[in-house]
């Protein structure tokens, strides 16, 4: 199901000032921030084992603590009846989760281009320096969702083509998305996924409006 | 570009014993798993913001003490000339990536089906309770790379055709792939994606052998 659900499926309200919101956001994406960087150097650090074993128990006692107090359920999308959305927890997007780059979708613009910028580093790796074909993939479906949503209805992702011209670098990618066609319940997206040099994945997906979502 | 690459194209050796390796794939998978673990908490924890805090200073100081010491590069694939193979940063596999569930994939058995069982929690969320399906096909690109090596040649990802049937709900899911046909230097490869209720997710991928590794 494509993530651009979010934006209608499943919405709680939450009854938060948006500052109040964009404040919290911060503290949080500050943990996640922490932690993506813990993820890095677990795979960089040539430490010695006594200190990797002093750090696995210094990051047991962290998480130790953070549990004694957990929420229920899962995140979710949430809103504040102010225009503020947030989706902390994603996969793709969510600051909040530590395996989400996490990636930051602008747009449609007024030509109708749904992009995105990000960085991405060794915790996306497939070979080395090259970024894992299956995280190219993971980061487009999300903005073809975004795309195909439009902002305005609900879309389940149907189908993908995925064609990986060559291997992306690690390192600065954009993605762009914009809607090719729609036909009665079905939005046509194509999206590009490119490195400095230009485009190595293209996808070509068909969203779906649900039927129960149609009116 | 398909992982399965790694079986061929960057290979480098390292003169270490089985039994070493395994050692210390458990230290530096230890530590992932501990990251793994943080990772979920800094999702679900209602912690007060005063333990927020705290906690990212301590994951701050983890990280600058494993930081001190880093290996240069990438990790790569590894063998140990007696067939120990080590690919501990892989996105999808890497025991060493925090981000990566990781994946244990399995096969190809005698009937040339390529198998693997994982559980997936909150960090490959998408909506509340649902697997992300960004996520799904990293998964399942990474298991047809493999089925396409067939544990005997490089491969290439050349293009997938995803069908997403339904979403998939977090939890334990199977994937399943085989080679479905050959045709000179293509391979091609059929795979699932199954939740506890049945497929979820199908993936045929055309993978191609390039032609400086076909003799």
């Amino acid at each position: 199901m494509s993530s651009s659900a979010h934006h209608v499926a499943y919405f709680p309200l939450e009854d938060l000032p948006t500052a109040e919101v964009d404040r919290l956001e911060e503290v949080y994406a500050g943990l996640a921030g922490a932690v993506r960087d813990l993820v890095d150097v677990t795979l960089s650090t040539a430490a010695t084992e006594e200190l990797l074993e002093e750090a696995r128990a210094a990051v047991d006692s962290v998480t130790a603590a953070l549990r004694v107090r957990q929420s229920e359920g899962p995140l979710g999308v949430r809103h504040n009846g102010h225009g503020r959305t947030w989706s902390w927890g994603n996969a793709v997007i969510g600051p909040r989760n530590a395996t989400a780059p996490p990636l930051e979708v602008v747009g449609p613009d007024e030509d109708g281009r749904v992009t995105a910028e990000v960085v991405l580093g060794p915790a996306h790796q497939d070979e080395p320096g090259v970024l894992h074909p299956g995280a190219a993939v993971k980061l487009l479906d999300h903005l073809m969702g975004v795309t195909a949503a439009d902002r305005r209805r609900l879309t389940m992702t149907g189908t993908l083509r995925i064609a990986h011209h060559r291997p992306t670098p690690l390192g600065p990618v954009s993605l762009a998305g914009w809607i090719s066609g729609e036909e009665g319940s079905k939005v046509f997206v194509h999206a590009e996924l490119s490195a400095a040099d230009g485009v190595t994945v293209e996808a070509d997906g068909v969203f779906v409006i649900p039927r129960w979502a149609r009116d």
